[in-house]
């Protein structure tokens, strides 16, 4: 089968064997936003050459901007419910495949709102599947981080934390980017002083401000100043974590190393878990659906 | 005299009388930085047919992105401090005239970052030339808004909250600004949700982010997200707010409005000073320094 992890940016196929094995795996920048109204070229294209009739996708593709609305399903929602929730795709131009698509997740958190996640629960039902059905605290960095609480296998709640797309803000639109030098390496000593400074009184309005006055002053310098911010944002999203004795995270390696070093520094135990998790999840989803 | 309100964005000449009275008031939106080296040029301009000897400036034009870098004065800063950190503008084009800066402040807050103002304390030596030497607490909304802590008629310490570049920065260039109308009129009863919602628990990263799944899920319109994402950040601008028995606004009438009614909402007594403390606080300052 082919497994499908259709963003919002970012487009990834991933063909299976018959265990749920990544036989092949591409990567393409023909996200949602930049397909528009042209998915079926744009999927014929990813897939050439592989002839299975099964594809399973999930992500943004599943949304109202996407090829085909699959609604929210409510939390709380197990294996069982997301796969029976799967919705195939009515009307495309890829004869002789059958496609289905994932439904996102949706849950009210305590606070009375609305939150909603897609993908980020494909990677999930990936995770646990070598993890178990325990009551487990996940967490998904990226653009918007998912904080996920499982229990027995049902993912109970969830809240989304808005980091990464401040970071691009800030760093790209804000008065704060003006004096960084944006491309500086990775520097720990300025990111370790973030994550520590977000757990100082304060709302984060206040604290991003010392980016810009710190820097006037050269107390931070304008290669260190990205680094500061990327930390004062991810410690103010761990702020909001519950108490665990263990976090298991989920993303690419390049982003988990910072909330690994986040974690650390924190002294929170975490447990950093593959990319991949998106294609195990899909395969679990599709054999739970009897696709298989 | 003449006084000269120069930001970032924005240029305000007054022509005050003897007594310090307004004769009259011009706008521009030739700021520091849409004037950029041409300082001499859009100062002439602006002050076509106002033959008065002494100008005297206040704002970013004294940054190190303005006409000439007039180095931040240390809190505690009282008006004496003030005028005599005045310095005069060594080089210009405009004959027959003495042009001074008023310096900006800065202060170490309690997480022992640097924080700066430029431009603020002018309005607040205007403001207190009324309220007298008290133990005061000001609040001065904006791009950057300031919380301002008087003791007997010196800056004792203020802080800096980014919220009304935040507010620009979500709703033109993030995900949350894509759902919403960003001209719809004012919609107090959203914007009072998101002053009350900011006193939810948890961070203002994963509070944003219900303006988004509200908005999906058709609990929050497209012409009340604007609003309700205004609340939000005020909202968590005030938490950051010391107790106080008064707080004394200072702003342009429209953006103080809505400070009004998050104030009100949160139950916390203000009084509301009008816009022109620019120009008072700069002919209070030049009388200090003895220049009139």
């Amino acid at each position: 089968m082919i497994a499908i992890d259709w963003g919002t940016s970012s487009l990834r196929a991933y063909r299976l064997n018959g265990d749920g094995a990544i036989c092949d795996l591409r990567r393409s920048t023909n996200g949602v936003l930049a397909c528009a109204q042209s998915f079926d070229t744009a999927l014929l294209e990813m897939i050439e050459g592989w002839d299975d009739a099964l594809i399973v996708m999930s992500g943004m593709i599943g949304s109202r901007q996407g090829w085909q609305e699959v609604p929210y399903l409510e939390c709380p929602a197990g294996l069982d419910d997301i796969a029976g929730a799967m919705t195939q795709l009515s009307a495309h131009m890829l004869t002789k495949r059958t496609i289905w698509i994932v439904p996102g997740l949706t849950t009210i958190n305590a606070r009375g709102h609305r939150d909603v996640m897609r993908g980020e629960e494909t990677q999930i039902v990936g995770a646990i599947s070598n993890l178990g059905n325990g009551n487990l605290l996940f967490c998904l960095p990226g653009t918007h981080s998912k904080h996920v609480e499982m229990r027995e296998g049902r993912v109970e709640s969830f809240q989304t934390a808005m980091t990464g797309e401040m970071f691009e803000l800030l760093c790209k639109h804000s008065l704060l980017g003006r004096l960084m030098h944006l491309d500086a390496p990775h520097d720990s000593a300025a990111f370790l002083c973030g994550v520590d400074d977000a757990l100082e009184p304060g709302d984060l309005l206040t604290h991003l401000f010392a980016v810009r006055a710190n820097g006037l002053f050269g107390l931070l310098s304008a290669s260190a100043q990205p680094s500061y911010l990327s930390g004062l944002l991810i410690g103010h999203e761990l702020n909001d974590l519950p108490p665990t004795d263990r976090l298991h995270l989920i993303g690419s390696s390049a982003l988990i190393a910072h909330y690994e070093e986040a974690l650390d520094r924190r002294r929170i135990p975490f447990e950093a878990h593959d990319d991949v998790a998106t294609a195990r999840g899909i395969h679990v989803l599709a054999a739970c659906r009897g696709l298989l």
